[in-house]
């Protein structure tokens, strides 16, 4: 049977991660190739306590069909942490409940993309990002990211040289780099895209995740008529009930709720009433304290292994957040081809390559610290290092 | 600011039901509008042993990151259960978990669909369906319901006339009509198919809730290489949890699981796991019992209600299982001219015409009885009876 998929389906990149992360389960590995948040931190007596409340008290309706837009409760209780934490003014009805950020990534492509049209995305990106809107076929345009944010010149002459629908960043702690957009850079890409009808998808999942350095400015406060800003609860909270959201302009939510309603219907309410149970019932605010501090102290393994072990030439980011950290191999190195030999010495990460749009052998690796003990990181990074070390004398 | 949106979301029809069901939460009306499994039924205790059970014997694991694919033990389940209720072989590869099967229609829309291609509806069709295929943007050709199926003159014009993509349909007990495809229609329809390369959408929300009557054999049974086979827990256990499946061939399924990664990266895993354990500590079919009694005393009260009280011209379907009942008036009577009437009268239903491609002013009601208690019912149709009445005469 020929021709029986879309044409769309077709365009969306193989994930290369999914196979390299299915080499990594041997539990000899030491994997820094993953991407999730510490199981240990799981706040799990706290939910116990909370599922089982909402049904003692809430019984069925926590059990039926719900609204599309998401709980009212969870999504005020959002706004108000917006207005309390970062001073940002958000009513709940421009707050939307997702099945994850990831599912916010869809309805954006689904409401807002044609096929042909441009979406400028950072690089390296977020492969989630390119995963869910390949499907709506967009031409992307690549924007370098260096340490300190998006490379404003190719951004500018991109802004001049095509309409640009969407532009699409991580500007905190991203994945897969570990970055951030300092508040400079946000000045200035907020001037270039507040100069176009461009919307800016403001992709934060790891924000509150911030354990040390200078707190920056949201894209969102900057220019809020042309930001869709997504949140999510699975770094703070657990990634398995899968609830996030987006918060967008007037304009755009009503085609965004159609969209969710011949999505999913809904996220998940039964989870939706149990954070929001628990989110009642507990300090947030204690329970990421102790995320950020556990974090912190596997970031700070990690670097001083690398200081240790890893050559000289290797520069390495020293993220303020988040959960990975970037190591840049000298420029003729290929990270795959560092793979092939870490895996050899049972340690693990994720070559650079998955995270740019079109780029093979890049001499760039991700690493997770987040899901390693501070000891493990020391050893598979002096692995690492001696791989590396032995590879580019 | 022009075009912001998609052409596809431009398409995608507005829930007119929405609206709808928004003027019928009024307490006071006695509503035949809504969709939803009665309440009562929900098992609240055994969900909350199994999820005090999940995180005390499993903890951190139920709130991690999952799978695309679904919870294999509970696809072993699904399997098991194929087998020995229907008699049919599924392998546990070949199923996936999807959030509610409408993520399930939006799997198939992302995968199959391009832009132009022809998917034939039953019509009356679920309107879930029509909101999620529009997204892509094909061509539907609605093919008539009738009390014993699909039209077969119009289906084999139409598949003469057509090259056919996708052919949709919810055979047992549809909504929004209760009516179910004989096995006679299923044979004649399934000849069709198979003379094409057409795949079939058989969707089965309400098969377990099958009260009366003869077995019907799946589609899937019939033309298991052309079926894509639909299944939902929500009607069987609870709804919020949004736990549907997709039974689909293999030289389908990768590509399946991609959009569903791109969409949502896998379906609320903690709900799976809450479920897979109900399942193993729970009777699931003493449960289905119970429904199915349930939902046979309901039904039973609006059909004599309608004998007693409805004008002899109303037509009317009398179903097998699932929660809806279809009434036909005469021609000429526009449902929705009744629906004005009768929320004065505080009973709702809702008219047809969101339930056709392109029609409006329809003569047809859907009424929905697993929500209300029998003698409620009594009250309702007696009060829509005398309107009605009015009405045509």
């Amino acid at each position: 049977m020929n021709h029986i998929f879309s044409d769309r389906i077709s365009d969306v990149p193989k994930s290369f991660l999914r196979e390299i992360l299915k080499t990594t389960v041997n539990e000899d590995v030491i994997s820094f190739a993953g991407g999730l948040p510490n199981r240990d931190l799981f706040p799990i007596e706290e939910i116990k306590k909370a599922s089982v409340k909402v049904l003692d008290e809430f019984g069925g309706d926590a059990l039926q069909y719900s609204t599309s837009e998401g709980y009212l409760e969870l999504r005020k209780w959002i706004s108000n942490r917006y207005a309390s934490k970062m001073g940002l003014s958000v009513n709940p009805d421009n707050i939307l409940i997702t099945t994850g950020s990831q599912q916010g990534l869809d309805l954006i492509g689904k409401t807002l993309i044609n096929e042909s049209e441009h979406v400028a995305i950072e690089e390296p990106g977020y492969l989630g990002a390119i995963q869910a809107f390949s499907l709506y076929r967009p031409r992307f345009l690549a924007i370098p990211l260096h340490f300190d944010g998006l490379d404003l010149e190719t951004l500018r002459s991109t802004f001049q040289s095509y309409t640009v629908k969407l532009i699409y960043g991580v500007p905190n702690f991203q994945n897969p780099s570990g970055l951030s957009h300092s508040d400079e850079n946000r000045d200035e890409v907020a001037k270039i895209v507040s100069n176009s009808k461009t919307i800016l998808v403001e992709d934060d999942p790891y924000g509150e995740l911030q354990f040390q350095g200078e707190k920056r400015r949201s894209y969102f406060s900057r220019i809020p008529d042309q930001t869709i800003l997504l949140g999510s609860f699975s770094k703070i909270f657990a990634p398995s009930l899968r609830i996030g959201w987006m918060v967008a302009p007037d304009r755009l939510m009503e085609k965004l709720i159609i969209a969710k309603q011949a999505s999913d219907l809904h996220t998940n309410y039964f989870g939706q009433r149990i954070l929001f149970q628990y989110l009642l019932d507990n300090d947030l605010d204690l329970h990421i304290t102790k995320i950020r501090e556990k974090y912190l102290k596997q970031k700070d393994a990690m670097v001083s292994a690398i200081e240790k072990y890893f050559p000289k030439e290797i520069k390495y980011s020293n993220p303020d957040g988040g959960m990975f950290l970037w190591a840049i191999l000298p420029e003729q190195i290929s990270s795959r081809a560092v793979f092939d030999l870490a895996i050899k010495e049972k340690v693990a990460f994720v070559p650079g390559d998955p995270f740019y749009i079109n780029r093979t052998n890049a001499n760039t690796m991700r690493l997770n610290f987040s899901c390693v003990d501070e000891e493990t990181i020391e050893t598979g990074i002096e692995r690492l290092g001696k791989i590396i070390s032995d590879f580019i004398r």
